[in-house]
């Protein structure tokens, strides 16, 4: 099988991922991001920003562009798909996407702060019938019945996916504009209230009702830095790092958001470039020690 | 005495101090920058600079301008003068500056790395007839013989306070274009070799012959932090910080080349943010409990 070797994967396409890809890029690694569906909201949501130094007075759209136009310019791919999960393999490391694997040498998180918030009992149910990643663990729900809640419109390609294995799907979409689902799929317009179920997934309470469920895919724009690498070491929601930005786990480096307060471009967009060196440092130490 | 009263001094006019300005300034806080005589002198060096996000192949000039743009568009003052000293008195600290005294709540310190390195036997004979700053310790040689190393044309002012009161003075200039200097002193063209003295100063070496002294100024672009700041934290040279950029000190921050590698602009802008906002957040703490 034809797998994609890199050197430097950076996930997340924000401030702080693109200034990690600019980086390292710069050092010679072999770069690549992969985004979300779009790079990136909050810069594009941000109506006037007037603390990054040397712009003054923009809109978060047009530093986008700008941000945008500096990673063309290096010829940097970005990938506009979602990482699902990455496992530890030597030291190399095993990254899913959309079912696909890719092996890295080293790994920028770079993936900003969810937004959209728990659902009631969802931390208690996830890996007990509740899942963030379709192509992970749809194989588990053939002839079953799942119900999907998708946060954006880019869900729905996973929500095809499981339509082509399950008996039956209760889609619920939390954005309009919904587009074409399977005939086998029921959507649902009303927002969930609770996931039901002790040690296992019972079901979702919609409109005061329960729809019982076998399986149950949670489809955000991220996926919490905890679920994405097992081991990672999290204090509260904040990836911990030092100021290298070098996680707990050797190879792996995290900028921006993902580390915690304040939530601030200018944080972002240092912390990966200095993310993106300590990377390039960390693979040219290896290049050293295998000589 | 009419001392003015400030939140946040920032002491330093590079990328660091500028963005930590900018991001008090916004937190309302009367904020000032203390510079050297150029903001700043490494920006202006930088050739071509391709890692600041956003700002694609742009020369450090260009860049130093959409920065100093930025600050002017938010009415920041920038005081071209260098701080002699910072001495804590209670919760405040009091600050020197051409022996004027200046008394702020916080302190930022953005002074970026000392590029001319120390002289033989500079580091064994400080506060042992060698000083850093002539209107801090020029009281001490009146109608004594000194000796001043100028490393920029800057140093020309605290000469001519040396020149009121030293009997006679040996100015060694280490740049071109010298200016008038007075007519007690004797200006010396050739480099220096090595400070002479055991326990306390007695010369300076140059063309291997002693110049006997009483006392030795050397007025630098800036001044080592541990010699700005007694009690200051610091590893090797570079300030200790945490990931607020908070120092050992109570209301003392740091932020840029100052507190070590990478020597990077996005770094520096980085740090500065945080830093700005750290101080910001550390006076309305102080308000709340006062309150
Ligand atoms: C309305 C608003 C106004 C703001 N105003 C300002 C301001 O004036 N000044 C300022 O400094 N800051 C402002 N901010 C904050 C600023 O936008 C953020 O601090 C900054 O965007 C953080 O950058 P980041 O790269 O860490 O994360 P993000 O910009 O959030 O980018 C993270 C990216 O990672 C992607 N991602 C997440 N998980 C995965 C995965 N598993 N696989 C692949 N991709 C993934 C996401 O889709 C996203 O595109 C504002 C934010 C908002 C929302
Ligand atoms: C030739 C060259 C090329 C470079 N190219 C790049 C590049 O391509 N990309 C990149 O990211 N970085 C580059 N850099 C590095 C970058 O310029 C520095 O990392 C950055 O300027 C550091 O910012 P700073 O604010 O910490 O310090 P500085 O920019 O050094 O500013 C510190 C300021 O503090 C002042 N100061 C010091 N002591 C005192 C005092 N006691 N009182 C008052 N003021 C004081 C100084 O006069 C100075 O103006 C380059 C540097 C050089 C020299």
């Amino acid at each position: 099988m034809d797998i994609p070797k890199i050197d430097i994967l950076v996930i997340g396409c924000g401030p702080a991922g693109m200034s990690a890809a600019i980086n390292a890029t710069i050092r010679k690694k072999k770069t690549i991001i992969y985004g979300g569906s779009f790079c990136s909201q909050k810069l594009n949501k941000a109506p006037h920003i007037d603390n990054y130094l040397g712009c003054y007075d923009i809109s978060g759209e047009d530093l986008r562009r700008k941000y945008l136009n500096h990673i063309e310019k290096f010829g940097i791919e970005i990938v506009n798909e979602k990482i699902d999960s990455i496992y530890i393999s030597k030291d190399e490391f095993n990254v899913v996407s959309k079912g696909k694997v890719l092996i890295c040498k080293s790994i920028i998180l770079a993936v900003g702060i969810e937004t959209v918030g728990y659902l009631p009992n969802e931390q208690n149910l996830l890996g007990k019938g509740v899942s963030y990643c379709a192509t992970c663990d749809g194989g588990l729900y053939k002839n079953k019945v799942v119900g999907v809640v998708g946060y954006n419109k880019k869900a729905e390609e996973e929500l095809k996916f499981l339509e082509g294995l399950a008996k039956q799907v209760y889609y619920i979409p939390m954005y309009k504009e919904i587009g074409e689902v399977g005939s086998t799929t029921t959507i649902i317009k009303e927002k969930p209230q609770e996931i039901i179920g002790k040690e296992k997934l019972e079901g979702i309470l919609i409109n005061d009702e329960i729809i019982n469920l076998e399986g149950l895919f949670l489809l955000k724009e991220t996926i919490p830095p905890k679920d994405l690498l097992q081991g990672l070491n999290i204090d509260d929601k904040d990836i911990v790092v030092n100021r290298k930005m070098e996680t707990n786990i050797p190879g792996v480096y995290a900028a921006g958001d993902v580390t915690g307060e304040p939530y601030q471009l200018a944080k972002a967009v240092g912390e990966g470039a200095i993310a993106g060196l300590s990377a390039a440092a960390y693979l040219e130490g290896k290049e050293k020690r295998l000589d």
